[in-house]
């Protein structure tokens, strides 16, 4: 079960590319994404309304798709606007469209109620629109339902067991650093965390050069169901960033977009930037390089965690004061999930879609 | 579900060379072919009634089957007649065997009940049997269900978007050919297309040249459960090929055999017969080549779409005035599967088959 | 369904060395195995009680163990004695262990009541400690039910036809081989076959020169749920081995450990013994391979015959003679099982135990 009512990434606009007719699978929904020649991005149901041939398997043909298995065309709004052949449509035949918008290059879609899609609720991640931030947009998939990489990344001590050699962790880290108090927001929650007269973490050090101890600090923040900002950076150790002196800092900017493909499958959408400007690409692909490197070291326990707590619902989870991020994510999927359960119609979106569909067909057949 | 009281393709004659003990799935039973040296071909439960080895693991021995785990030795009828060390045999050691038939270079299973088996209803294909029509024996393995593939072949309108560059669609194929209505048979269909004064379609390019345009003939045949004839040409334009007139026409025969292996994967064998008697072998294999080609463009759709429509039981398929055909060949199963349903005894043979062999057993032990 | 309260073998103790953690799977649960500095081998469920980590992808600290999620410390008796950064440990924070310890070079696991687990009671194959005897430790994976490799063992019939070049079976086997009559055991069977004046097998003949005409002998003695014993051995034929003249003979001690992985597969742990002193590694080697061939012998019909049953549970399988000592050993597990579902608490200790544990969280949360 999934939250619904809300923006998810789908992709990367450049995937959408040259005419690319790509099919995923969103929340358990097969999709289509493709942009047509206006330029706009179009979210279609993967299902020929027909035979239930694949979409994603047609022709790109200006702004609309054709299946190629009977030669059905559909416009950009799911409507069948040709059958070959013949010059009457039935008004039944269309397939469900979604609300999808391109934004800081990334694509998002609404996988819930249409009506309640409102554009101004884009996450987004604007820095991927500010030329001065640069990195290379990156993918992962897990084996794994998403919520178990939120409790990952909404708990930072696992940095210091998981990635002592990637991202810097140390078994000293809980006692190291130190950390605001968590801050509860609506729809997920904020904290910083400083690290003060610290190594160099090893992902930076690989082409940061001479700079000795360091005050680091971590600025993150989830917003429910799946995403993780963080601004992060390090400056010349007692240089007095904490009150605010960026003077010879340097600075990185990462989100980590998760969404469920399946219940036991995710879509990491990722990118680490930096706003180097000296040898920029090397550090572009530096880091990439790095920061997969410690997803890695992640994925092997969240898909093997998958699995065990999979095999075993009824297993009681304990838990530790450092949980109280993950367990405020939780919580706040759990009642958005309550609230979207206990909107009028008593059945989901998709339902009332296909049953609109479908006495549409029954009149039109 | 599938309708059990008809004759099924279930391999090529020429694969029960050599003593082989051929286990294949038919109708999700797994059933062992072999032939003996009577040159008989047997069909029996791919299952010992010991302890239910696989007797295709087993050992030919002149017309009788030795399981090698433990050594009963079957006969062609079922019926256990050595007992490794034993001189009684209890009446009840028998493995089920099913009505076999070679016809046509191929191998006719009948997996309904045995008294209804009646040889002279076997489809046949009488071309594999005459020398002057020749071509390659092809199998394919589908990853969907049967009524799938009859679907595809039943709307010749696919061959306009999935095949034209192979069997020479072009998107202007439904406007520019004419055909027979399509006549409704009490197991199938017939239909007949013209498409006259076009271009030679691609796989016959290959081998025939100088030939300029053409006027194109297709008769197709279906028949329930799963099969496909067809028998087709190319006459030079305006030769008088639809008054009878084959000077210089080109000819082809084709079979496809569909037969589930279980609700999801199906056998098929085919079959591209030409009478040409130049140049036999290269056109044997330069068909076979091309077909291969077009069976492999319709695979993966067929596959994605069978993977489409498992995933949602609920939905409503539309139908088109091209769907004519399939839609027949569909009722026409759901007739013959409700018929088989309503005999009698209110069980399928297999149970009876089955209870029967259990109650020998009980008697026996 | 298994036998719970009983001795199985969880692996070889070598697999231990050098602070290896090793995850496997027994019964269905997933068990972390582990030696300690003090050289007590641990077993405990492989998942943390936080977050439910895979504790076999943590660390050997010592005696104990880190889960490498996030840093809780568990003693050998899986009682959580760190938590990174913190003073207090809630008294819930365990993970269950199981009874083990290792005897004759392997790993013996308890996986039922803690209470009832009697060292003295397990069954041990002492030839491994005595170093006149030596062999290479085997391990086989199989995809099928153990009890049908308890059956396979059960009935050596199947040499006759499943291994005629290998151990040395011939079609008149069971004719030709006299035996003792089967000696039921209160947990197991035990018989002796004699093969008198025969040939020497073909896994002896590669290492044994020039010796003629053998009488054979094998005392097999099988131990539910799934244990296989053979003391065997060729003497000269005619040199009154019967009687216990052992002049000129040559012995092997051979064990075969089933324990059930899952429902439809099984670790097998065997080993081959001999106690030849010249070119004894050779000796050991050739061995090994022979055996190994021979039990690539079994394991396709096993596995095939795993399939079939598992297709359809209503098959009624036939018994013949032969059968009565896998019959006995399967009236034996029946027993065992209705003994332990009887049992007063009315529900197994794993559901027990998580309770407890359950409860501790409730009262320590
Ligand atoms: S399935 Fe799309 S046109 Fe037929
Ligand atoms: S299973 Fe066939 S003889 Fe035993
Ligand atoms: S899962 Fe083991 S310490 Fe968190």
């Amino acid at each position: 079960m999934f939250v619904k009512n809300c923006w998810y990434v789908a992709g990367w606009a450049h995937e959408l590319i040259d005419g690319a007719l790509l099919g995923r699978t969103i929340l358990n929904e097969r999709i289509l994404f493709y942009k047509g020649e206006n330029d706009s991005v179009v979210a279609m149901e993967d299902r020929c309304c027909h035979r239930g041939a694949a979409l994603s398997l047609g022709r790109l043909e200006g702004n609309n798709v054709r299946c190629m298995y009977h030669g059905l065309l559909f416009n950009s709004a799911g409507t069948c606007i040709e059958v070959p052949g013949r010059d009457a449509i039935p008004p039944s035949f269309k397939v469900p469209t979604y609300p999808v918008e391109v934004q800081d290059k990334l694509i998002w879609i609404w996988m819930g109620d249409p009506a309640l899609a409102d554009k101004t609720t884009i996450p987004g991640f604007h820095y991927l629109s500010q030329p001065e931030w640069v990195g290379e947009p990156g993918y992962l998939h897990y084996q794994a339902n998403y919520q178990l990489m939120v409790d990952n990344l909404a708990d930072f001590n696992h940095v210091a067991y998981v990635h002592p050699t990637t991202f810097g962790g140390s078994p000293n880290y809980v006692a190291e650093h130190t950390e605001s108090p968590l801050e509860r927001l609506d729809n997920g929650f904020k904290v910083t965390k400083w690290h003060m007269n610290c190594d160099l973490a090893p992902f930076v050090k690989k082409f940061v050069k001479g700079m000795g101890k360091v005050d680091r600090w971590n600025t993150v923040r989830m917003q429910m169901p799946g995403y993780f900002y963080l601004e992060s950076g390090f400056s010349p150790a007692g240089n007095g960033i904490e009150k605010g002196n960026m003077e010879g800092a340097i600075s990185f900017r990462n989100l980590q977009a998760m969404t469920p493909e399946t219940e036991d499958s995710t879509h990491l959408f990722w990118v680490y930037l930096h706003n180097q400007t000296e040898n920029q690409d090397l550090i572009t692909r530096s880091l990439s390089a790095s920061i997969l490197e410690g997803l890695y070291e992640d994925m092997p326990i969240i898909e093997l965690q998958q699995k065990i707590l999979a095999k075993d619902p009824g297993f009681t989870l304990k838990s530790m004061p450092s949980d109280v991020g993950l367990n405020h994510m939780r919580w706040l999927v759990a009642q958005q999930l309550k609230k979207e359960q206990a909107q009028a119609p008593q059945r989901d979106k998709d339902q009332a879609r296909k049953d609109m569909v479908r006495s549409e067909a029954m009149a039109g057949a």
